[in-house]
């Protein structure tokens, strides 16, 4: 069984577990403690050199980091990935807009938050917020006239997009301004094989 | 032939003018002038709801913005990008991390280094630059022990970090910490097929 690893707080690595969950995928979840400074140490940073979770270990003991390209590898073949070029693009595109334009905004501004530091760098936490809102504001106007993030179905697109706009809140960013894109966040939430993010952990 | 709506100073349009050249691509450049607003009009908001460039628009009017995707979409079928499901994830990989830990930060501090407004708002500045420098950090461990990104050989993985990792000195942050990555760059510069950043807008 492929084992992932991950820490409860990230939801980077939810984005894999969602997967695993929608197409009933095993997945031993192994805890990275991050506060603990795990994953710089070397054994870790041989599994990824950015030092960061999730990371996917296959039986064969083939590293694969990466929140999305997890998602991509496991999703392959399934309905949750075309194999059409131009629509498979078409799922892409979001998926490299939620890593460029929203998790690193949303990510660092609830980082701040729920550690307290908002206060400490008041600029950075401004600047972060700011470009997290201009993210939002796109996801408005996408999801004001689509029900999904492409193709017009549910795809692995959502799933990615979903991990860290299900935080806003707890980045302190108030979602009124987004009526549309948070009608699409119901909307996955209430797909019947939706989990919790601390899905996979042990109790 | 597909058009590239595009601008001279954005490193991420040029990763698909580079694609569009190791592969003898046609492509039609065509200026979004961002200076002028040109990106947050309504006319082009329907290209892209983010409003960035660059966008990929093919000939029956389909719009694919993101430079990632449209530099994978170019890619397809090619020597760039493998078919293999686990070949390709860890191409994917790499344009993963360089969406969310490279080019943010090293497009965000260069921004604010060009324009003069490092000094206005040092702790964003700084805390851009140490993200860059852990992101480069990676790269650095990452080449001390191979010649490409990904798979042994150059891949459209290289090209898109490429695009990002060559105005790190234009961010205002020194390379020399980073010999094994400087070593990748200048072997990705000595490809035959290699262009200037402003290749292929009118002059």
């Amino acid at each position: 069984m492929p084992i992932l690893y991950d820490y409860p707080r990230s939801r980077n690595g939810y984005k894999a577990r969602l997967v695993a969950s929608h197409l009933g995928l095993p997945l031993q979840v192994v805890t990275t403690d991050l506060m603990a400074g795990e994953s710089r140490q070397a054994d870790f940073l041989a599994k990824n050199a950015a030092g960061k979770v999730p990371v996917l270990e296959l039986e064969d003991g083939t590293c694969l980091p990466e929140s999305n390209a997890i998602a991509l590898f496991l999703a392959e073949g399934s309905a949750l990935l075309p194999d059409a070029k131009l629509e498979r693009a078409q799922v892409l595109r979001w998926m490299f807009f939620e890593q460029s334009q929203l998790l690193p905004n949303i990510g660092l501004a609830r980082m701040l938050k729920i550690t307290g530091r908002d206060t400490q760098r008041p600029d950075v936490y401004a600047q972060r917020v700011e470009a997290a809102q201009d993210a939002l504001s796109a996801l408005e106007r996408h999801f004001a006239g689509n029900d999904w993030a492409a193709l017009g179905r549910f795809t692995v697109a959502d799933i990615v997009l979903y991990a860290y706009s299900s935080v806003v809140e707890e980045a302190g960013i108030d979602t009124a301004p987004y009526p549309a894109f948070v009608a699409w966040r119901r909307r996955v939430e209430s797909l019947p094989a939706h989990i919790p993010p601390d899905w996979g952990f042990a109790a």
